[in-house]
């Protein structure tokens, strides 16, 4: 079928280059000329901005939108808005918080336009393991788009099936899913980022004590292997994992990891996962850490830690080391 | 080649079946005859006890011990020993803490016995996957049982192979690994415990959001379709592993797990972990989270909430709700 | 001075009693007939209603409102402000969101009338110990009620003076200060009451460890006598603190606690905490910690640990405990 | 009465002045002669060494050790014991950890003498203010040296009482307790500073947020005076405490904190309260917090910070920021 995309980013480019493969006519738009040049050579058709992009494409239109959430978000959404007709489809396959989601879908059906929620996990892998997609929305413009997600998703081969599904597969075993209305799609798709959290605090807690392991060890024991015991674990342990190939792939290219710093960012859905688990009384102890500690991580020494001290000094005299270690 | 092999629980078993489809001469010990009884049916040797497994074997010895942790394996260890040659090998399968290990290690390398460590993972899955294995002792020793290691790993394809990685695959590829002297392999699969106590809270804290998740997703919204979910997830997504896959499948047969409880049981090595991290001032803020979450689900109310609701009636004269919700 | 007083709860009540003890003129409002005349017993004068409450007073009126957060507050200033004229003070006494009063201060400034916000702390102990106050607003309209607080904080003698404070006490020396502009009151008060939540969990976790001491110290070695410990404590200790009396009082009433459930509700200033501190990408491991104890303590068995459970079967054929212990 | 006293630290020569003062007769050994010397002018009478130390004192011998944990008690404990005589008693007052006080315990008990174990709560205001003590090992000998703790103990005034104690001041309300059998004393001493961990972290962290507050607040809002509201909340909120008391001192010196870098020290207790509630299963998730954030503070970024940045970068082709901030 027929779609525009909007955001030609690292991943919306990618994007792209999975949909023409998969035999759909993609107009493309971003700002970034060259971004457009680039997908065009593999056969995306450009457009000159907002208005061309709608008037490239036939009604009933879908246009995705893969851009930053927030205000980037926002404006796409509005611009396209003014261009799209009675029935016409919006994706917006970014990481938007779902309240605001909710709120843009009343706000464009009260002009007959429809907009769809589209969890897309999967990062710059994605163009060959495919999309892993979390709808939300009105389930007949899902239904309606379903060709392009099939396109985008990893497919049935991806897993191993689960034990008890048989017959034709259904569209999680393909890799997208309709979640439910307007809002669950990314209301998915910001849990599994906060479980991301989660687990990769899991994997980077067990290689720092496996980093030491050798000072409990004893005298004799030389620095455990990480390189090669991440890659040992890929196979038959408990705790296989995507995540345990990357940072296999990571530890066999510098076990040291000496090229990062670590300094860890996070970009939001971690905090409105807490925020949504605090509004509802779920408890939620390991992926808070897993947060906590990005936020300690960008800080030299926090405020707290220098009244840590302050209070050691008062009650006991301790003076501070001049450096840690 | 041949093996003794002592231990036929759940793990046992099914080792000893691997280990038999690989073309092993096994002998086994266990008290339960009846558990001799079914793997001799399928090939393996039985016999009457601990001077019988050895004899039964021709010098150089190998005995496979998989029993629990602490006193079964010390004994075990102490009536094998009896009956063990200079240069004879014995291997701790099971889950022992890697300070025992060290030190059974020494005490039996002081009659000439040595002793390996092989930390195995796997679960009830092993069989047919293969397992995981994390090894310790003397290198030589290692080598000469690796038929017996790269007969019960997963090999090769288990995984796809990590980028940079070509030519003869390394045994960590295979999925067994030489770790460092005694007691490593004891510890890599140690921490592997620890990492998988963290990986598991990880999951359990954001499909406990998500089941709660329609009440922040508004009135039309029902309930989340956590089966579907977890089933989507396997499938290009950034948290797709095999302790999802299990989950994939625990909600396909019931999306309400009903038929837990919830009163979750530790089997040590989390604890040993984090006395470990403790000793080597390594913070571990998830992992001990998700130990702490298990100590609390196998408790009513412990003594510190009913002196949060004291310290509150006592400041703010706040009386407890009869119950909870 | 003269002051209007809305909300005769249990804290309520009590401001009125120290304030009328004070000298203070005292007009009464609440829907609870009762209430007021337990105070007017007190010399408080009783009002029929949000009108009578401000007739009562002469301009420039001062009306202190001690409700519930949220819609009880948010209508109880809608109602006032009827009868209110400008440059009348309303005080909001209660635990109010901050962005809440910075909202409310502007729309009623919008009318003229000022609104200050005193975050209020003491419990029912306040009208024998003093409450502690602290204020945002306009520092003009925090000077012109100051007479009132002055008569509910503490006073001096209160806390031993902080050495290199000499002179003329400062305020918050008397247990009042103006913190800032609107708002900043209630957020001071948010933040007393995180920090609340993480002392109360440290104390409730090391009693707990001391109620099962006696496992750790041997055969020979009865329950440790809580009550005494905590009493012992209040002298010289470096954890002596308010809250620890209050635990050795409740301890010394029943050393098990035993008419407590250890049910524990959250009164919405921890959460509050917590989500600024997610905006500001604080750390708050300590304080998130003792939320989510809370919110575990008001469930069964959250779907969390079934799912814990669940994994442990599928991996390991790890068969759930009957009950906990 | 008469005591001999070893070691004269911070700790230990305040403690000989607070026991002169109180009339005693205190005999001192210390390696550094300066530290004999200062506390000699005040009435001490110093020592030759272990033997002297004996010899200057009647039977029935007390002895106060009060040297770190670990070696240095282990050897002042093996050097004193071979002077004593039977039924002498010698005190640990240091933060021995309780199994070794049991064991040592045991090993004088041996050869008749008697170890009293008091764990000595107060800092460097003990001499004013007395010391917090929690004894424990034979209740007859406990009996012996009551005077001596009597004496250093803070006594009843120095805390209100409880309501429901009257009569004759239980020793608690002076503030020493026979906690129990030997080792009890170092138990709750120990639990003592797991709590003074977590109540730390708690006020650390909310400070943390008040310094950052201004930010949520918005632009018209100043920096908070964080020295102002330490002081008021030492009058009439919930969390006042000594804790809270010192933390005023030090931000009254400097609101900043800025002679403190934030290296966090831990002395040992915090890492065995949490060794034994993992013994004993009992969740300490403020507790573990405290320590941990500590572990962190004395490091630049752990090995597990460099791997959340390796995945983000796997996964998503994220790039670390340079710096912080």
């Amino acid at each position: 079928m027929e779609v525009g995309f909007v955001g030609l980013g690292r991943m919306g480019s990618n994007m792209v280059r999975r949909l023409l493969a998969g035999g759909h006519r993609v107009v493309v738009y971003d700002v970034r000329k060259e971004a457009m040049e680039e997908v065009a050579r593999e056969g995306a058709i450009p457009s000159q901005g907002w208005e061309d992009v709608t008037q490239k494409l036939c009604p009933r239109r879908v246009v995705w939108v893969m851009v930053p959430a927030g205000d980037p978000t926002e404006s796409a959404l509005r611009e396209l808005s003014q261009y799209l007709e009675e029935r016409d489809i919006v994706i917006d396959g970014g990481n938007s918080y779902f309240e605001d989601t909710q709120r843009r879908a009343q706000e464009l059906a009260a002009r007959g336009i429809v907009l769809l929620d589209v969890g897309t996990s999967g990062g710059i892998w994605g163009r060959e393991a495919g999309y892993c997609l979390m709808a939300g929305g009105p389930k007949e413009a899902f239904d309606y788009v379903e060709p392009l997600l099939q396109t985008l998703a990893p497919g049935l081969p991806a897993a191993p099936r689960t034990p008890g599904r048989t017959g034709a597969p259904a569209s999680e075993e393909l890799g997208y899913l309709w979640c439910g209305p307007s809002g669950t799609g990314h209301f998915v798709k910001m849990v599994h980022n906060g479980i991301e959290y989660g687990l990769m605090q899991a994997y980077a807690e067990g290689f720092d004590l496996l980093s030491q392991g050798h000072r409990a060890l004893g005298d004799l024991c030389p620095q455990l292997p990480l390189a090669r015991i991440a890659e040992l674990w890929r196979r038959g342990s408990v705790i296989r994992s995507w995540l345990l190939d990357l940072v296999a792939m990571a530890l066999h290219e510098d076990a040291l990891l000496s090229r990062y710093t670590g300094i860890v960012e996070d970009s939001g859905e971690g905090r409105w996962t807490l925020s949504v688990a605090l509004r509802l009384a779920v408890p939620m102890e390991a992926i808070s850490s897993s947060l906590f500690r990005r936020f300690r991580s960008r800080q030299d020494h926090p405020f707290s830690e220098k009244m840590l001290s302050a209070m050691r000094q008062k009650f006991g005299g301790h003076i501070e080391r001049p450096t840690g270690g």
